[in-house]
């Protein structure tokens, strides 16, 4: 069920023993409101933990290493930037019915949580947790700075993507001046790339295909690419945007081999192209300008398959 | 001499027939805060032109075309982001004595206009040139929001790098309300590379080499390269800071081959690695996290002068 702001608020104030979950392969906007919520619950007089089916990685020690876990039997669930219980992890349908408030910015919430405090217009969950922490009436110190700005800029690709907004600048400015270490976190999550990374986006770069005087990009990364660079799954992050940033590119794909020997297929475009049209055609689907799916055939029929989707789209707009 | 907001305004107020001085290889700074000031004045009734030594990109004619020359004689010249003369490109001292008014955020100026307005806490000269507009009482339409983001985001990195303050994100929120196009404008300044950048990235990244665990890194530019791809000078700009850019690595250089076959070397550190002290051995000088040097020598022993330097400069830390 849909609750306002300063419900949500009065939920928190009456319960303890707080248990907050973030969801699986955790990223910088969960562990930002995981670990503010947590903070403010605890400037309240209340224990809280943060709970993750996934170690979160060493870069966010400067947010982990300042909230070291309380030993106590959690009592009230609440999740974070969850939009669904299997988000949360292997054994995440175990959470059903347990979870008393779900904080979110995924206008996909299913709802899983017996109060829903969502907004699809919040650039990221840590904006939403912010104006909770505001109805708490826990002031803002350099700790939850450094936490919502985090969630923020990670959200926005450092106030880059288009779900920027006036608001999300008018925060950041506000968390700068409450103490944000900007500098500091910019350094760690946007100017830093694993050896592995790198790697691996040189042998990307050799996979790198044109087609149809540059309309159509193409990246291929392979389970071999990815063995021999031994890069982990979640530093791939963003590296689907590659073959669309090239200029003339109007619609980039990227086929990425699973360890059964299928494709992942993820397709990005720009208007007037439409990705989720393309994938739909191969059995998939998703939004206008990023789109995917599955294809369970040998690399060259994957790529002609694709390459045939999109000039099928580029035909009907007759570019 | 350095002057004060009002009395820029005033000065502003009182003159006629611009001609508004860009620097050369214009960057978004300067042609959006050059642009930004043309359509206030001519709001005001005034003529005004903007002026470059060179081409400014199609890239930007989101800016450009919607401000088209008049036709005029210049009376009144007025520098924006110009530090020297010099930057104004070849016959730059032509304008010595010339220019009445010079906005800038550069602390280098060299203060060579009859007036100064130069304010290096500002993150980008378009924030100046916003309180300029707004002292002149010009409303901002979306064009001027459009012209003051493009100067305010380039010159951050996308709010992303060190110069970034509280006020250039309330900027950026005003000009968000103010109707500028920040989708549009992202894209076209930080999600695009030219095919021949693409392919300089791809060479550049097998020339990568790791030294003393990963500490210190190399990428190499030679003239073969930049030939065979095609790539353009300015096509370059944030290379520099991609060996630095990886996890672990202290020292990044860049040895850039230039035309003479001399090698322009960039060196970028994180801290307490300084990057002036390894470039002031070498000849060179800078600032402690971003430093320049030239060598004048082939490749190998190039690399063999710059290595020793970067060694000498963590042994001095015990690193």
């Amino acid at each position: 069920m849909s609750i306002s702001l300063a419900d949500a608020a009065a939920l928190l104030q009456s319960g303890d023993r707080f248990c907050i979950l973030l969801h699986a392969y955790p990223d910088g906007d969960t562990i930002g409101s995981g670990y503010a919520l947590c903070r403010a619950l605890r400037a309240l007089g209340k224990q809280a933990n943060v709970r993750c089916a996934h170690a979160i990685s060493p870069l966010y020690g400067f947010i982990t290493d300042r909230c070291p876990p309380q030993a106590f039997s959690p009592q009230t669930y609440v999740a974070v930037d969850v939009a669904s219980l299997p988000l949360l992890g292997q054994n995440g349908e175990d959470y059903a019915g347990k979870i008393a408030l779900c904080i979110d910015h995924h206008g996909t919430n299913t709802g899983y949580a017996r109060h829903t405090l969502v907004d699809p217009a919040a650039a990221a969950t840590a904006e939403l947790v912010l104006s909770l922490i505001d109805c708490l009436g826990v002031p803002i110190d350099a700790f939850l700075a450094d936490c919502i700005y985090t969630g923020l800029s990670t959200d926005t690709g450092c106030f880059r993507y288009t779900n920027t907004t006036a608001t999300s600048h008018r925060i950041a400015a506000r968390m700068m001046e409450a103490g944000a270490n900007v500098a500091r976190i910019n350094e760690a999550m946007f100017d830093v790339k694993s050896r592995s990374r790198i790697a691996i986006e040189k042998s990307i770069l050799d996979t790198l295909e044109y087609y149809d005087d540059g309309k159509i990009a193409f990246i291929t990364i392979t389970r071999q690419m990815r063995e021999q660079t031994g890069v982990a799954d979640g530093d791939l992050e963003g590296i689907t945007s590659l073959p669309r940033s090239v200029e003339g590119v109007l619609v980039g794909c990227t086929l990425r081999e699973n360890d059964c020997g299928e494709f992942k297929v993820s397709v990005r475009s720009r208007e007037p192209v439409n990705s989720a049209q393309i994938c739909a055609t191969l059995g998939g689907g998703g939004h206008p300008c990023a789109a995917g799916c599955r294809l369970a055939c040998p690399l060259p029929q994957a790529k002609e398959r694709l390459l045939s989707a999109c000039r099928e789209a580029l035909a009907s707009l007759n570019i």
